[in-house]
């Protein structure tokens, strides 16, 4: 859907290369800028046997690779002569390369004034931050787990929320520039990515209207009902009732409406209200549990599944990577051919087109590989 | 940058509302539709004290409400007209409802061939799913906090990630639409999201290609150096060390450059390699600790901060919503008035125009404020 469209990407770490991922996942032509010998992310973990990061090889898939001395004036230029590129589909920048007065807005807006500038940063004043110190900062960590503990996240959920923020931002700025010839400089930093979304969610209304914070609940949901069931076989699933339908589906197939009418008369609650159930989850759980610890995970999965029962069974990632080897979990995920890697699991990205032909993604570049070619310049002649 | 845009969303929960939320935060113009009494979410905590949903009012902030009878055929026509309604800035629908034939594409595509729809699932094949269950599938519970036991995150980061690819989806489908009169059909299903990120950031190829699971790390990184310390006066904080020069100043400023220099000869290590200091972290560990133990939290930050060494306390929620109330930790949060609420933290997202004025988004509507107004109709002909 992109096609055309030309991104200039001045990055490290997950969060501008998750930008510029995503548009050359829809067809854009991103060129991604790196320091000889490439950026602190380079030889990040997970690596293969050989060395090679699979964590680069993911966010680098499909974009053309440049290699500059970024210290040197004659780089500036060529980077320049990149963004100066005439018509509008070009004059886009994703960078997280902050504080270079070469790289400031004020400076490259004089190239063109209808540049689109997207810059990542850390804290929004330019400082650094990662995402597991920003999240440290917003108590999230303290409301995950069983306990007291704080508990930081595996998954750099603020990064690649803050990915998508910046494309989502480059998209509109390419929208508006079409209709009006306006330029855009934007920012988009994590600890506000952190602090939006968590506003947003109403975790902080919450917070800020109660004077307190909401508590750590293991495998709970807050304000619904979710919890972690053992079975028979030693296997752990969680089940989730959110709504009305979802809750009328889980009674029906444990057989325990009888009893929980009984409780709810008894007690005079309204078990179909998701924040009653919160409120009495031990109840419910204590309700529950004989059902699953008398099933194994196939029996239970035989009669969940088709009474449209929303559970899972805790997995591991390795069972979840043979579903994808096998083709048999996502289908926008699937074994390619990578030279430098071998036959590995990769993707297109998450926004299908059924009625389309699937988008096919080149493997990530070796590091400088398109130098000459995107720089018109004769082979080695910049590193 | 999206005025003028129209989007019709219906939708609920967090992935659907969060794409229109998003696209409402650059201006366009998003029109949710509820069935009479409204979805599933609209109740769902945190609620006030008076019972109003501030989840609700955050995920729907700036957008227009329209409540109908979504079982009456009539008001299938209704939705039918907004989405007809012609130009280049309409015919844009986001839904997370799946299954109804009056929704399907094929019968709305008729309505306009150069339609953007663009569909929200659970499950790819249709099937539900929430956020919990498929974090459960993946295997990240299970790589997840200090030991074996499964452990969701508190973040519905799958839903907040696929909201986001819904928005760049809209968008992107705009461009093109705007360049060659095409439509869009696209899905993005929770499942995706999560096999797509979770093999761009290498947690699926390296799983498959080692037969193995990343093991839970706790608060520490993998692949690199991350570690909670306790300090003098009881307070918890996580230090990191991404890079070379994060390490450098963390050395610098703890004075431990002599002893780390003595193991690297002795164990013949080098710890300016990320992956060095990820396999030596509990020594590490042991030779930080006793700097941190000995100080307060005060002189920790008198001493990191100026260094810019990557750390932050873990902090409870309540701690970031009073900076936020403050105006002290994000300009993008902030005190507003809400008629149905009060005094309460919102946000217009986390993109920033530096240059431009601060957008205003007006608070969530009552439910169903614009059915009338929205739909041509006199006022009360709907529900």
């Amino acid at each position: 859907m992109l096609n055309g469209v030309t991104v200039v990407e001045i990055s490290s770490f997950v969060a501008a290369p998750t930008a510029g991922l995503t548009l050359a996942q829809l067809g854009a032509d991103v060129i991604r800028i790196d320091p000889v010998g490439g950026a602190p992310d380079v030889h990040r973990w997970p690596v293969t046997a050989a060395g090679r990061s699979l964590y680069w090889a993911g966010l680098n898939r499909g974009k053309s690779s440049v290699e500059l001395d970024l210290a040197d004036p004659d780089a500036h230029q060529l980077v320049r002569q990149l963004l100066a590129a005439p018509g509008d589909s070009n004059g886009i920048l994703v960078t997280n390369l902050a504080g270079k007065h070469w790289l400031s807005d004020q400076v490259l807006r004089e190239l063109r004034p209808d540049l689109i500038h997207v810059q990542v940063l850390g804290q929004r004043d330019g400082r650094s931050a990662v995402d597991y110190t920003v999240n440290a900062s917003t108590g999230l960590p303290l409301a995950t787990g069983p306990g007291p503990a704080p508990m930081n996240h595996a998954l750099p959920a603020w990064d690649l929320l803050c990915g998508l923020y910046v494309a989502v931002a480059v998209l509109a700025a390419l929208h508006r520039r079409r209709g009006s010839q306006a330029g855009t400089f934007a920012t988009v930093s994590l600890d506000d990515v952190a602090a939006s979304v968590l506003t947003t969610l109403g975790f902080m209304p919450e917070a800020q209207l109660t004077g307190t914070s909401r508590p750590p609940l293991g495998n709970a949901i807050y304000g619904s009902y979710g919890t972690e069931l053992a079975l028979a076989d030693g296997q752990r699933i969680i089940v989730v009732a959110l709504t009305r339908r979802h809750w009328r589906d889980l009674v029906a197939v444990t057989h325990t409406a009888r009893l929980f009418a009984t409780l709810e008369q008894e007690l005079g609650i309204d078990l179909t209200d998701d924040g009653v159930r919160f409120q009495h989850r031990d109840l419910l759980d204590a309700v529950l549990r004989p059902w699953f610890a008398r099933r194994t995970l196939a029996e239970v999965a035989a009669a969940l599944t088709p009474a449209g029962v929303l559970w899972s069974p805790f997995r591991t990632l390795r069972d979840f990577a043979a579903d994808l080897a096998e083709g048999v979990a996502s289908p926008v995920v699937s074994l390619r051919d990578d030279a430098g890697i071998g036959t590995v699991l990769a993707t297109a990205g998450p926004i299908r087109l059924p009625d389309e032909p699937a988008p096919s993604i080149p493997p990530a570049p070796r590091l400088g590989e398109h130098t000459a070619l995107r720089l018109g310049q004769p082979p080695d002649g910049s590193s």
